[in-house]
């Protein structure tokens, strides 16, 4: 049978998040459904990386082994027919070999979380963002991430949910831009490591953001760190802000793009 | 009566247009209801520009006369939370001179035009920009573009409804941008002029995606503005791609920001 890898954008509004779940709408059970009308089914695609409700993707990748030996540009096409309406597409397809696999090739994710910082509420960007309603300090926020980058035990910043056999993760970036928007700022984090623990990027927004109002120092975010200790990490962010925008292979299935 | 200037966002999807309409949701009509939770009404305000139905704003300017003399960050504040849930926010607040008029004051007018080109459908912008499928060639799109800056006779580029007293206009700016976005191109026109004919910026930019997809040269579009003929324009683009962005005075009534 072979193997097709796809790239898919979805909007985490509509849906319980990435994994298919009995009864509730998901990105993953929409692209299965989608190939249902194609082949018949049931058809079950792996993930690279498991999305919370609510959060974005712009970059997910998951396989799926079809029956036919379909021209890749084709079945994208045909897949973002049979998606209409979901808010979700299929933006890049390949052919990949057997033993290539969606979340056990991956050796890089990244993240990007969209922080709205103005005391107008969100209007194009509503439910792309979390919206905070106070000035953050772009520069202490920085100096904050730089504490989390590198190879650490990373407990303090890991959901209790999370099934990771180790908390030990290596940070490779977490870097803050600032973007002038009327009324305010954008402050969008760029976060990437090889994988990451269950809210992990949440819990790092959510403490950051608690020193860009000046209630916590990098120094408290160190100590956090060190603390190994979920109850001395921030709030966690919520998810809307949240977007898996890219999952790295040894070679990118879907070059040339 | 002390008077107020407010610059305002709103996206334009569920509106009939900027213009109050009996019957039909506006977003003058939004911030006018606002206004009446403050003080008795009714309020008539004067906006800066006109948008269509679809059409988008991230800078309109507006006006009003008030009884109270509101603290203008107050004031913002409380329209913003009486616009909930419209999608319209107030970003700026300012009070201004009895003689200031948000239109007739105005020197000049900015809009951008987002234009996604891939084959997947959009997903985070739907409603937020014109979909189009095929590639588009920046370069000539820009070199036609540049045909149509300084001092012309517009009434190629002029809507039959418009209702301007003179078709002769001065385009400062249209310059196309290139973003990328997963599977294509983000194109973004931005467009300056001290004010516009109706329908001329989504006028210009399907005439433009002409050029883009290689049926139209950069000589086709001369010929166009040249022969003052409404029936020589491209198709006109669709609404949901344009932006009224920002709107120029001698003094900004707005900064500091």
């Amino acid at each position: 049978m072979p193997r097709f890898a796809f790239r898919i954008e979805y909007d985490g509004q509509p849906f319980s998040g990435w994994q298919r779940q009995a009864d509730q709408p998901s990105a993953q059970g929409a692209v299965e459904d989608a190939l249902s009308r194609l082949e018949p089914g049931p058809h079950t695609i792996a993930g690279a990386g498991r999305t919370d409700a609510g959060v974005h993707a712009t970059g997910q990748v998951a396989h799926a082994d079809l029956s036919k030996d379909w021209n890749p540009f084709r079945l994208s096409e045909a897949l973002n027919f049979h998606l209409k309406p979901a808010p979700v597409a299929i933006t890049a397809c390949a052919a990949v070999p057997d033993d290539w696999h969606a979340r056990f090739s991956a050796t890089g994710r990244r993240y990007l979380f969209r922080v709205l910082s103005r005391r107008a509420p969100p209007v194009h960007m509503r439910g792309q963002v979390w919206w905070v309603r106070h000035d953050l300090d772009a520069v202490a926020m920085q100096a904050a991430a730089d504490r989390l980058i590198g190879h650490h035990d990373f407990t303090t910043f890991r959901s209790v949910q999370c099934q990771a056999a180790s908390p030990v993760k290596t940070l490779d970036r977490l870097d803050v831009e600032t973007h002038p928007v009327p009324g305010g700022t954008e402050y969008r984090f760029h976060v990437a490591a090889r994988s990451f623990l269950h809210n992990q990027v949440r819990s790092f927004v959510g403490t950051l953001e608690r020193v860009g109002r000046g209630a916590w120092s990098p120094d408290d975010v160190s100590a956090a760190l060190h603390a190994r200790d979920r109850a001395a990490c921030g709030p966690v962010a919520p998810p809307e802000g949240l977007y898996l925008t890219h999952v790295v292979y040894p070679v990118d299935p879907f070059e040339p793009d």
